[in-house]
């Protein structure tokens, strides 16, 4: 993992990205295991590009009740295989973090597309890894370090204000999800919730992007059925993962949107699809983690890494 | 793999297929990557025993040009991680060998179970890895060391049949089925064919158990419909996936057979299923490969490995 500041991640993403939404990449549905006791799920995403070197398969876990035992929640590792003989390559011992990683450069690409042109407030919902890494991430992508971050937890707010400080940002900590919305205009949601943590409010109407990372399942959900009705744009990371999981399953039953409508980030990079018409417009990804992340981390670290 | 001789695989696969058929296994669908260009495919299938200590990810990959480059057509590995935190634990890097080992193991627990009370000869369709393994395996189940082969290659059958003599069985070759139809009673087909090898002779009807290990997707069959539509007993290792793959699939499909008579492979082990009621009856058994033969033969491998 040292290897990681070496890599234009960015570029990597972006780049499987534009291969899967251009049907250039074999990527089955997600292979789940939930284990009952104690609470767990598995989650294993693989595929390929066609002509490349590789096809790759990614396990991660999440425990919930690791921490309580002093463990970290997430777990797994990626594996590479040669895509024309099978043979393993390597094992990518990540313990989860690469899947961080991954999540948090397709925010910042998410943000590099769509976000409006000023930047005058980043807003973060969720106090964890992949709310301090989001952060981390969008730094080459928007000149503003002013930070809302939204929590439950007095004590985990006051502990990310302190350690994002010390990354040179600006944080106001808040427990009123509101006060995010009045604030920011670039916002991203990090928490497991299943609950909505993000309610539209009617009276704050001004132009924003707002990135959903936090539900990769058919159960959680972060932003209410309000805010996708009102938004002039949906990006999907992956359509056909989207209708199954994530906020935009949840707004699909409901009939809140139409599938019609929904775009893939990989056709907002190439430009094939349109992105934000202007800076007054509400615009949201919905990031449930696409296996190509996964392919095109794991390649770029392998081929670094000694040995 | 040195591990394997000090192993009792058949109590532990058959604790496996136990489980399974009790519902104390959980398994979903199997995970399939196809590749083109060279064709090759990649099962991954995936699981764990409710309450047991580990969870198991194996990656089996069959490329079938390998061997024009001089590499086996096989490769794969199996993953280990512990089932209450995700934690990875061990990786079994096999190439491919244990799914082999096991699932001649399962042809051994078919026959233990199902083949008539004296056999007479054992027929083999096919004369690779799978067919010698198949051999090797029942030996522990059958005193039968008369042997009757089938291949299309004149090469590949004087292979087998001096390879399989020196390992102590009394191996005839032919290019006819109708010839081991004759005069064997426990047969086991072990070819990747897409049509089938063993076709039904009504003129040859005596008792005989048939196992069918080659086909494991869609596509490949092995024996034609009226051999199974004229079985007194078919046996799945899986219903679930014999349903979509393997020589049941096919009969179905047809309504050839009746999903109501099948039985599964674990509750004829523990005789909540009838198996055969009498020598002069015709049994067969599916076996599609299921993931708890591989989270047994991993477990296995595992506890008694060094390290």
């Amino acid at each position: 993992m040292a290897a990681l500041p070496a890599i234009d991640l960015m570029q990597e993403i972006e780049a499987g990205f534009v291969a899967y939404s251009a049907g250039k990449a074999v990527v089955p549905p997600v292979g789940e295991l939930v284990m009952r006791d104690p609470p767990g799920d598995v989650h294993i995403k693989y595929g390929y590009l066609v002509g490349d070197d590789f096809y790759v398969v990614k396990i991660a876990s999440g425990f919930y009740e690791n921490p309580q035992r002093g463990l970290p929640s997430s777990n797994g590792l990626m594996l590479l295989f040669n895509q024309k003989t099978g043979e393993p390559c390597g094992v990518l011992l990540d313990e989860g973090h690469l899947t961080d990683v991954r999540t948090a450069v397709a925010g910042a690409i998410a943000a590099k597309y769509l976000a409006p042109s000023e930047v005058v407030g980043v807003g973060v919902f969720g106090t964890g890894i992949q709310a301090r890494l989001q952060l981390q991430y969008l730094a080459p992508v928007t000149a503003c370090r002013r930070v809302v971050v939204w929590g439950r937890s007095q004590e985990k707010l006051e502990q990310y204000q302190s350690d994002m400080t010390a990354c040179g940002f600006e944080v106001t900590t808040t427990t009123d999800a509101a006060s995010v919305l009045a604030n920011c205009n670039l916002i991203v949601t990090t928490t497991p919730a299943t609950q909505p943590v993000l309610a539209w409010r009617a009276d704050i109407n001004h132009g924003m992007h707002i990135t959903a990372v936090g539900s990769d399942t058919p159960h959680k959900q972060e932003l209410d059925l309000a805010t996708l009705g009102g938004a002039d744009l949906i990006v999907a990371d992956s359509l056909s993962q989207c209708i199954t999981r994530g906020e935009i399953h949840h707004a699909l039953l409901h009939e809140t949107i139409r599938k019609d409508d929904l775009v893939e980030l990989g056709d907002i990079i190439t430009g094939k699809s349109a992105g934000r018409r202007s800076d007054d417009q509400l615009t949201i990804a919905d990031l449930t983690g696409v296996a190509v992340q996964d392919i095109q981390i794991a390649k770029a670290v392998y081929e670094v890494s000694p040995g």
